[in-house]
């Protein structure tokens, strides 16, 4: 398919002025992790709101716990069409720090097809590309192909935790035939991706306790078993000599990708010294069997996040500290479940507990792995949406971090999820100068509405 | 022996206003750590010079590049008696945390046999014992048995760093036959105690470095090494699974205590299981084949003294940090070199540094450990003495920590230092609610003024 020519026609003439009204959403300073912010993003979601409504859907600002939800709906599509619910948020990353922005962060400025600013790309450029899209499909047809239900929230910056909830409360109102979000990135310019895959989270906090109190490493060392050093040596029996995870059970759950999808990933223009120079290591490692993607995105592992016992000053103080902590989490692929990880976590730990400490292993935060099956009309749509749109194929990519409201759409909601998005490696997502590309803001808003089409086609 | 009786009779009838003496060096707030004291640290040099003075020895404050040394010096002996250089320090640890004294740190106070004060048992009260044993000595017999160097320094408590220099200096001055110092602990109430072994230290800071940022555990981890891990895994090599260090060539330089030293310490009545008690451990550890006391004096170690990495704050943050520290310190044991040790860990480290971080090992500080061979007059003397003035031979003790002037007097002076001193366990030296016993102080100046006869009398 190409883009519908009316379609395209009305994208072309309309371009600079969304673009312009972008400029506006993106001047609201709507950081949700400051209070002193909140009339900002209030003003975001009735932003949002006010532009949903201009173009005929039914909006309702719905309270929550935090900052609303806003929920736009268009229901007029012809019998059978499907309903796709769109899921983008309009909070942003705080700027700071401020001075390492180029241009101001909340004054939107183009320099070499980039547009800087803070929610260019996350997500508020992303989310108005498919308000801008919707808007020019009802411009040029008067009408939509599928019906929507558009929902923003101003909480993603600050964990989603009223997302879940509020799905969980509206289930029946957000029944769906699919979810599309676009707050990921390209694999590369002019590479459309689908993003098929994320990883999940166990995150832990290891205390050692040995003697009650910091004590003379003179006086007491060599008897007095050292919890920094029991520490160390729980932690070394985390992997083994080739980089695997060596705790019992680890990988039972793993299911293995799809051959093809491995074989995408491999096809993929990647660069590992590139990667490695651009990280700065020396080297990279583990599992050698696996290129870095593979790694990245359908690999588990076993990280240290924070270490901290004893004196951590300046020079020489001879204590035999009477604690240690760890911070460490694990990233998990299908189907590892998080609270099967604490199980096996606290088993092994408690295995390789050497005597004279005592050990505690708490779960602070957990979030399942994610991966789609790529199979269905809406993922079928997308693909050839984005190839119309980008003149090329998409890729299917992964992604090795995480994003739970995804799980939660899919389990709240029984639909597939499609993660297609705009933004591109070295966007600066959660740094100073963020940025979205104007072509692929541009493509993005002909390949969301040409996903709307294709979909009625089915 | 016993104490003879005019010396005897001397110290029943001063030890009222000795002890009231000892209140007014004492109540000087010595601080050596603050230059806020600094006059009070001068203070309390010239009390030590004028009281020597008084008593007819020949003293001189010398400068020093910080707190000055005190040398007093009485060369009246007949011919051919050996000349004994007593070292104390009047310097004293600050005395914070103020509140949880009982009373005041620089207002002495007798409670339950038990003289509190900043400075009491280390090391002013000790010092003083020597000072009013010397002085009860001339006022007895106008004469002393052996010629005597008092040295008096102001910097130990912090780090006596213009210590050796000065010895070095004024090495042919400070020519003698032996070195007593009295500022460590007795074994046990009532049992008086040489100490016959320090152990030296050679202490470390290890940088692991990985890529040159922190990064994003999910976006990177798995194929980035985590700096973190690494470290753990470094350091968990250091021990075999008996507790023993496993860096190559560790034990090579270490000389067996002779086997009666180590059947003396298995006499001392020594219960572990209180020991592990009062450290609050749930299990001692280390090399089973030794004793605990075996294990503080006589055994080197590997210690963690501090581990920093990544985020230690509350909750859960992902990161993979670019950087992880470790505080790593080896107490040593005669002959272990600090020098050789270092070369030792860095080539070990080097050896078990994983692929994909870079590793420093710095040598922060380092001391060679000490033992005496507790034979010759000095030692044959001190027993005699110790047992005239406590009623019971004494024991032989070992120190898991270390004192670094005690080589310095032995390398640079060349002669035998006997360590007899009247400390007890518990005695809080650096710590809130320091204390000497009353009882302690008194056969403590006994014992030296016994010790001057005896040396004399070979």
């Amino acid at each position: 398919m190409t883009i519908p020519a009316d379609l395209e026609k009305r994208f072309a003439a309309r371009e600079g002025q969304l673009l312009n009204d972008l400029f506006d959403f993106l001047r609201i300073p709507s950081v949700s992790a400051r209070s002193e912010h909140n009339a900002d993003t209030q003003r975001a979601a009735a932003w949002v709101h006010e532009r949903l409504a201009r173009i005929g859907f039914t909006v309702e600002t719905c309270q929550t716990p935090g900052h609303p939800v806003v929920l736009g709906e268009w229901r007029k599509a012809p019998a059978g069409a499907p309903t796709i619910l769109v899921y983008g948020h309009y909070d942003v990353q705080p700027p700071e720090p401020l001075e390492l922005w180029t241009s101001p962060a909340f004054e939107p400025t183009i320099r070499d097809g980039k547009l800087f600013a803070r929610g260019s790309v996350d997500d508020k450029g992303q989310l108005f590309a498919h308000v801008a899209a919707l808007e020019v499909f009802l411009e040029a047809r008067g009408t939509l192909p599928v019906n929507i239900i558009l929902l923003a929230e101003g909480e993603e910056e600050v964990g989603s935790e009223n997302l879940a909830p509020f799905i969980e409360k509206n289930k029946k109102r957000l029944a769906c035939d699919g979810v599309v979000i676009s707050d990921s990135s390209m694999f590369a310019p002019g590479i459309p991706s689908i993003l098929s895959s994320l990883r999940g989270l166990a995150y832990f906090e290891i205390n050692v306790r040995g003697p009650a109190s910091d004590l003379h490493s003179g006086s007491y060392g060599g008897a007095v078993v050292n919890p920094a050093m029991a520490l160390a040596r729980i932690l070394a029996t985390m992997h083994d000599e080739t980089g695997k995870v060596a705790i019992d059970g680890f990988y039972d759950a793993v299911r293995p990708f799809p051959p093809a999808v491995i074989a995408g990933m491999r096809q993929l223009p990647f660069d590992e010294e590139q990667f490695r120079h651009e990280v700065g290591a020396p080297a990279l490692g583990y599992e050698p069997q696996y290129t870095v993607l593979e790694k990245l995105w359908t690999r588990p592992t076993c990280e240290v996040n924070g270490l901290l016992s004893g004196y951590t000053g300046e020079g020489a103080k001879t204590v035999l500290p009477g604690v240690s902590m760890a911070k460490v989490s694990c990233r998990l692929v299908p189907d590892q479940d998080p609270l099967k990880i604490e199980a096996l976590m606290k088993k092994h730990v408690a295995k390789v507990t050497p005597k004279g400490v005592t050990v505690t292993v708490k779960h602070l935060h957990g979030g399942k792995p994610w991966r789609a099956d790529l199979e269905g009309p809406l993922f079928e749509a997308a693909k050839k949406a984005l190839a119309a749109a980008f003149g090329r194929e998409p890729v299917v990519t992964g992604e090795g971090g995480s994003i739970p409201v995804v799980g939660d759409f899919e389990r709240i909601l029984g639909v597939p999820v499609l993660l297609m998005g705009f933004g591109l490696p070295g966007e600066n997502a959660h740094a100073p100068d963020e940025w979205i590309s104007v072509e692929n803001f541009s493509k993005g808003m002909r390949a969301i509405a040409a996903l709307f089409e294709q979909l009625a086609a089915k």
